[in-house]
């Protein structure tokens, strides 16, 4: 049948973009990936929980960022089956989408099993999420998370174990300490300072998304691009215009200056400006910045960072900064410091759900970058409070909080660092089975069966080509021996035999002989033709003297 | 924050219908089916490959039962991200489609990377595929296959290898031999019929699929059912017509005939009619029925049923006996007999892509049905050669076969039989540090990490209840202690204390005590107060007490 040509027209073999296949050492690694994670998360006590990969659309809700136009950032479709067999009551229900996060869905699946779960409710799930945005390269529109979050606790201990638990989750994966650190910030600070420079209330609470997304961008667009999404917006190389929040220099500047982004030049004075723009009078005023000291602060100190802010931003920012505090205490206690646990300003998550504290777990060491130069390896993953979204279910809030890791995005940077969780999956292919007499396919694959009794991977080979062809198959393969057994074998005067051929020996013999009359003489080393009731024994001498073993 | 009313609209927490949430039981349970799985296809020398869980609806292609109108069966939606960044030249390239199966999705696959993979090319893969279909009491939108696939093989030592992984799988997940049955038979033997009865050539192509789609209908509509759809069409329940393959009735007699679902009446002859429809004239003349010799054909014995197609059936189905045949005898060599691996003449499988032998992997015991009454499990998977799938994207046939099992599925078959998969995964839940003194936190969260660094599963409580009302959530939680410290114990002379309280033993005291004078006497018995640095030693004791262990 093979290579009969048919009249069907040709479709194309290819993929969508931002959508890939995986391989078996990505999947091997992956799985133990997969394995490591949840062991974490069960040593803490979170259970695992799943749900479907497809959603009401309106349960999950709008929270994407870039998702400005409707539709933008997830795929959506209408139930038409679904419609058929069930009575609608509601015009919105019937468009259905894949979700793009596991937090909704986990969202949707408290308020719907509130009553029976267990409060507070620690649970994890590891799943692949779709973003119906544009592909790009390490771009993708299906990719894997491993998230674990605590529904129904309002204490920042809640906040701090998340941050910890994902300290030990990368140490167990292998990434060193130094080599990762776990942002934390606070929405409520942002939130405080938004107020503080004229963002405050409901009128206003699109444009403080915007900020919030703007600042999220930092790491992609630079300050230039930060500052135009701040301003008046920005025009992408496509020609694409993002609307931006309208903030004028001043507020801007205070921005920068809260996330640290940036300093101002020396002897520049905001505070005049930024307190005619506040519209709070119980606060108090600002001091004056001494930007040298501003300078001065280190941003790798838990304690350097909190005193910066409390002196000098003062009465802004007093819840926020007091659940950092908190947070900070707590894993400082369990002995968790700032160079694996770092209060970063700049951190916001650009996700619009987000409550309070905000995590970003980032892998700080080095790879080469696009261009050959070495860059930072960056975000791994993150998480944060969202106190209002299993509320959206209950019309009251409910405290909750996650972390997410982006799995697919992880086993990149266990690849960068030659990882042995990746390394260690470059498998031995099983032991092949040749076919040399159409008429013994039986009595071959008896031996393969045989094998397999054994706890031994073995197949027969299942192509048309000849014997050459069937020792380059296992090759291929990456198989350590091959089965082989013609006539001459089969008829031996002493009874049925089988030859084993080392092809791991083979290879190397081959490699270093001189010429056919040397590489004849060493073939004998390379092989071994035994009873047939020595099949298992003998096959099993030949993977262990290249350290495979059978399985149990 | 909790119990904080908010504005928000209310959303509805519910999934569509025809999806499912999974709690950690079934996770568990479907865990270790997976890899029980991939052991046994591992044995076989298959390997892991993965696609996404999109495709482009052209690589699909349209081979879905039921999908009679355009975008019936799976869920499709308009690229419109995609196309943003790319230059399209095709049409019909920006649809894309969740994946219904993983066959069509390994066909892309394999004919993308064709030069680079190993053929034959076996592999393996576990996934979720979707229907869009009606949703209905145990028919799902979204369920796990975990498929196997030999690519490259025309031979039938593949199929023959795919019924015996089958039964090897089954039997490895704890199916017991007599309680499922492998059931093959082969498309070429129902073409060679509908040859017969003049259904040949590319103008019947539309009638074929749907007769053999009538007859895989067979056990959910019965003969009445199957009969309205080879003929003129039949109108389900909820008044929905499908057209007919408009069969005459000799014709639809000799489709019962041929697949064994039916006898005719003692007497009745139907070789002149069928004669009169036989556009082949080569052929030998049929025989006249000896209708008590069909009806003494044994059907659970492939000799018999092989005899009598030879028989009756002389000239029609020689190359699909002939391959039948041969897979039997392979099956047979290996040990594998027709009480494992059965010919079903019945057995068609819905899916067009189907060119040669298809197989059946049905649980023969009992259970209640949904009346109550007992039915067998039914199939739990199948599968066949599908020479043309890979070809639609080369313009030539690439010989393919394979097996699906239907994991969700069988995980109901599994529950139904207690299988111990199952119910080994009624796990204990973590041990539950107590917070009775909100200062002491950091104290607090110690505990818990103490306890964990030394591999056992230790949670914070992190509500805002009382001592009672974490202990309820500690046997909610399935907890086998508690760990427990208020300021007495904190403050005893002897230095720092902790209370272990063992909470299996507790809840078997309090269901046993007469008064509660007898149970504060007793309480001493489940509980033991020792000093914090023996904290772990004496967590250990109680789990051990009650076989629970902590981890590597």
């Amino acid at each position: 049948m093979n290579g009969k040509k048919n009249n069907m027209q040709t479709a194309r073999a290819k993929l969508p973009r931002g959508f890939a296949d995986r391989a078996r050492g990505e999947i091997a690694a992956t799985e133990k990936m997969l394995g490591l994670i949840k062991t974490t998360y069960e040593l803490y006590g979170f259970e695992a929980v799943e749900t479907p990969l497809i959603e009401f659309t309106e349960a999950l809700g709008k929270f994407l960022p870039d998702q400005d136009r409707p539709n933008e950032g997830v795929f959506s479709f209408k139930d038409i089956a679904g419609d058929l067999s069930q009575q609608r009551d509601r015009s919105d229900e019937n468009w259905l989408s894949l979700r793009y996060d596991l937090t909704a869905p986990l969202a949707r699946y408290v308020a719907e099993n509130f009553d029976k779960l267990p409060k507070p409710y620690r649970s994890f799930r590891a799943g692949y999420v779709f973003r119906n945005e544009k592909p790009g390269p390490g771009r993708f529109r299906q990719f894997m998370q491993f998230d674990a979050d605590t529904v129904g606790s309002a204490s920042v201990a809640a906040d701090a174990e998340m941050c910890m638990m994902a300290a030990d989750t990368l140490e167990r994966l292998g990434i060193k300490r130094g080599d990762y650190v776990i942002k934390v910030n606070n929405r409520k600070v942002l939130d405080g300072l938004m107020e503080g420079i004229g963002l405050g209330g409901d009128e206003n609470a699109g444009r403080r998304v915007t900020v919030l997304r703007a600042i999220d961008k930092y790491d992609r667009l630079g300050e230039e691009g930060v500052r135009a999404l701040l301003g008046e917006g920005r025009k992408d190389e496509s020609g694409d215009f993002t609307k931006g929040a309208g903030l004028d220099e001043a507020q801007i500047e205070w921005i920068f200056i809260a996330s640290m982004r940036k300093h101002p030049p020396q002897g520049y004075r905001f505070t005049d400006q930024l307190l005619a723009t506040r519209p709070i009078d119980d606060m108090e005023p600002l001091n004056p910045f001494d930007w040298d000291e501003v300078r001065s602060v280190p941003l790798i100190d838990n304690l350097g960072t909190i005193t910066f802010w409390k002196t000098k931003f003062a009465g802004f920012f007093n819840e926020g900064l007091a659940e950092l505090e908190a947070i900070i205490g707590l894993c400082e206690a369990a002995g968790y410091g700032s160079k694996r646990i770092l209060i970063d300003p700049s951190v916001v998550r650009g996700l619009e759900y987000y409550t309070g504290p905000v995590f970003e777990a980032e892998l700080t060491f080095e790879v080469p970058g696009e261009d050959g130069k070495p860059v930072r390896f960056g975000s791994v993953g993150g998480g944060g409070r969202y106190d209002g979204l299993v509320g959206r279910f209950r019309g009251e809030n409910v405290p909750a909080t996650g972390f997410s890791i982006g799995v697919s995005r992880l086993y990149s940077a266990l690849k960068a660092i030659n990882s042995p969780i990746v390394a260690a999956h470059t498998q031995r292919g099983p032991v092949v089975v040749l076919v040399l007499d159409k008429d013994q396919l039986a009595r071959y694959q008896g031996f393969a069966a045989e094998l397999r009794r054994a706890g031994i991977k073995a197949e027969l080979y299942l192509g048309a080509s000849g014997m050459n062809a069937q020792l380059k198959y296992a090759d291929k393969r990456g198989s350590i021996c091959a089965v082989i057994q013609g006539s001459n074998e089969r008829n031996h005067q002493d009874g049925p035999q089988v030859t084993i051929r080392d092809l791991v020996l083979g290879a190397a013999l081959a490699a270093s002989t001189k010429d056919r009359a040397d590489y004849l003489e060493r073939r004998a080393n390379d092989q071994v033709t035994v009873r047939e009731d020595q099949l298992v024994t003998s096959v099993r001498e030949v993977l262990a003297r290249h350290g495979a073993t059978s399985e149990p």
